[in-house]
């Protein structure tokens, strides 16, 4: 049973000011929430019978019928949770270890396929600039499909960020102008930042770029066109993976 | 000027029986229709003073708001284009080419994705299954950004296909039980598979699959998701092309 109340509350979480207000973030469905769940103490559960039966986990129990007033999607699946957003002042581990930064990327699907690649290519922490598209958007905790269980994700001051690093360490972007991925030498260690989906990394951010990389095209004869920002990550973290394989 | 008659007709191209039965497809936006435009006739078009002004070139004249009416975007960029569906019967080059295969893709998005791939790639044929999403999709057509006026697309029977190629033809798939794609040997000619969303190739042409290959995870410690079929075709397709560089 879930009261008038509930449904408002949960359903403002859509928004990303009651999110912050909140401290909570709104998954969905038995592989996301199921992800979450072995990782994260949720703050609220709401799940059908079956799925309480199923699972072995007891929660507030709520019909088809309630749980489509509370979705975010149109074919919602058995199971919401309310979990806190992760503090955003952990210390992040840059030495030894891959970090990708995302200077700007806008599109919620695009951020959250991001999320699951870096969570294949075990990449553990994301660190965003502010203008970046909020994770815990509905939207993009559906769209990593379960990876935001298992990747940090952290938003700062990308140039604040990068001027704390010491000062030989390897600062990686796809650029225009960059060297062949395929055969520069890439490091164990560094930060990857991939930029908007319109204008790139922006001009600040480039400047700190020390290892400029280029994905080449293998057009005939025609004006190569961009790769998508998350199919441009997915090669980047392919092959700095393969180098440690 | 546009007639009623005009843009019921426009619209109904939204549906796949009216593409088929015209032989015709939509192409929205200065950049999509730009490119078709220097590959293929249109059949009609229809553009703002504007881009008319600014092309040269001169076509029906629409006004922003009888271009809402037809268009298929939230937000219509001054020109649409009425193409025909390219001819089906072509004969595809096989031989010492790369070819794509997609073995039932779903997702419209996906495929558009998966087009702009192949363009970005050299790969200049995709051979689709049936079940495999109409490419000739408004929502298609768009999300390749161009790339549908250089990509073929054949749909076809895919295991006909695969029976007409030569004893020896390599026949790429990725697969759970395959082989590490980074190691292994990859050819400049042959056809790679990617499957459906949920299901992965099907049985049938999974049994035609004589180079497995494998895109490693590199989780620690816990059990790997999945990929999505557009950013395994990317590893894939960049792994392969990095060879030949």
């Amino acid at each position: 049973m879930i009261s008038k109340n509930q449904v408002k509350y949960i359903r403002q979480l859509e928004q990303k000011k009651y999110r912050k207000r909140e401290g909570l973030f709104v998954a969905e469905g038995t592989k996301v929430v199921g992800d979450l769940l072995k990782h994260h103490q949720p703050k609220a559960l709401y799940a059908t019978d079956e799925w309480q039966a199923h699972t072995g986990i007891s929660c507030t129990t709520v019909t088809e019928e309630e749980l489509q007033r509370i979705s975010f999607q149109q074919h919602p699946q058995q199971v919401m949770g309310l979990f806190p957003i992760p503090s955003q002042t952990a210390v992040i581990s840059f030495s030894g270890t891959l970090v990708l930064a995302l200077d700007g990327v806008q599109d919620p699907g695009n951020l959250g396929t991001i999320i699951r690649i870096a969570d294949w290519f075990g990449i553990a922490t994301i660190v965003c600039s502010e203008d970046t598209a909020d994770a815990w958007n509905p939207k993009v905790i559906q769209a990593t499909m379960g990876s935001i269980a298992r990747v940090n994700i952290v938003y700062t001051n990308l140039l604040d960020t990068i001027d704390a690093l010491p000062p030989d360490y390897p600062i990686y972007g796809t650029l225009l102008d960059g060297e062949n991925i395929y055969t520069q030498p890439l490091s164990a260690e560094g930060l990857i930042i991939m930029g908007n989906e319109g204008n790139g990394i922006s001009e600040a951010v480039r400047a700190k770029v020390n290892r400029r990389l280029l994905i080449p095209d293998f057009h005939q004869g025609e004006t190569a066109d961009s790769l998508n920002v998350a199919i441009a990550t997915a090669i980047t973290c392919s092959e700095f993976r393969r180098r440690q394989a």
